[in-house]
């Protein structure tokens, strides 16, 4: 059995009135957290939550991350003005229309049209999230950090930022986005989690050499591998897409 | 269903013909990895495995370590002099002889003896571990750090590095050590694996100022609020008790 309930965070909380932040570093770690009534953020850097708000950010009516490739199909045929979208090993997937890249969605092809996505690792953690009671649902990336801080400030709840990983394993990219979401918002948390604290000193380390270091990780190898440098690039560049993408029965909108 | 097969690395391994080494960050993410034939490094840092190099640098028969508290009564019946430890929340576990403190196994105590130790997080680990087929486990941490590397080194198998965390959660401690192991073996290894670059960049940024920065850890928070200081400053303190505890047959000796 876990232990969900920590006297220690719950002490402070009382104590200095602030609400709590977690950092829970890959999809399997996420139940170790108390969701409920909390803000969950979901993070996938490379690359689903870069394409989600990049999508919103130029005017897609809506994104609705899906499990499958059948349930993507399906949902593509029901939705009018829909896309369908997803890869698998840097390639669009058979059956889909589009992949997984920031570049494919500009304003000027998204603009008003429902974006239907399937990933792998970020829409499991979404749902994840989404059976555990908790309060609200947004995603995050270095594209849209300013916003998802701001919203975060601005809610003044309790915070658990959720990284995607990569089947179930830590990832850096994803960690050093946590670090740079608590390093802008700490000040007005509780935060007693080491996760947290290691996210923080990660970023607080590498953010000048982002790009640099980013290129060290094991999901840069795999899909550096398919050509996609200028899409991870994008990918670590912060507020170029700054909305808050809030899930709302069963869909993605910008706030 | 999870990746165990890393064709990367499988890939890595075969060209350069160098074992690999993986990171484990908790327990709960163990299972990710494929442990046949490696050496499991379990790494209990704060304070079970610095207790364990203690006790067998000081002349210890054996260490026993045992899952419950009622095990370890029982074991400590059957076995002429032997002796029994465990602690919960800082104190003697009633019915148990002695607590989790290196600081109790001097020579002039414990030489000759069987330490029967129940523990929660490192115990939990050790027998994951022994269930995956590995080939061996150890256990390490900075008391024992230069016997660990020595050993991994002259082994020259694949290693996973098993950090317990706390109670499934990410902890800090075992992870500063995991990249103390790496900083000294890396080049012999295949690593390929964002746990183990994480966990390196953590050492090689705070391995000047360990003691400094470990007091920001929630483990040093819990256990210095039992007036532990000096165990804590003890146990991240590199080559003071430098055996290689090894499991055979229920025990843990020195090799």
């Amino acid at each position: 059995m876990v232990l969900r309930f920590n006297p220690w965070s719950y002490l402070c909380q009382l104590m200095n009135n602030k609400p709590t932040l977690f950092t829970a570093l890959t999809p399997a770690l996420l139940h170790l957290y108390d969701l409920k009534d909390s803000i969950v953020v979901i993070i996938d850097v490379f690359r689903a939550t870069s394409t989600i708000c990049t999508a919103l950010y130029n005017g897609a009516a809506k994104v609705i991350p899906v499990a499958g490739v059948e349930n993507c199909i399906a949902m593509g045929k029901q939705i009018v003005g829909s896309i369908t979208a997803g890869e698998r090993d840097g390639k669009v997937i058979e059956g889909l229309q589009y992949g997984n890249s920031p570049a494919e969605y500009p304003r000027s092809f998204i603009q008003g049209k429902t974006l239907v996505l399937t990933t792998t690792n970020g829409t499991k953690l979404l749902h994840m999230a989404l059976e555990s009671g908790c309060s609200e649902v947004i995603t995050g990336s270095f594209p849209n950090l300013s916003a998802v801080c701001a919203h975060l400030l601005k809610e003044n709840k309790n915070v658990v930022l959720g990284c995607s990983g990569w089947k179930d394993r830590f990832n850096l990219e994803d960690t050093l986005f946590a670090g740079a979401v608590i390093r802008e918002v700490k000040e007005h948390f509780t935060i007693h989690c080491d996760s947290s604290l290691m996210a923080e000193s990660m970023y607080d380390r590498h953010k000048d050499d982002m790009f640099e270091f980013i290129q060290k990780t094991t999901h840069w190898h795999r899909l550096s591998a398919y050509g996609l440098e200028k899409d991870l690039q994008y990918c670590v560049t912060p507020d170029i897409a700054n909305v808050v993408p809030i899930y709302r029965d069963g869909e993605l909108l910008a706030l």
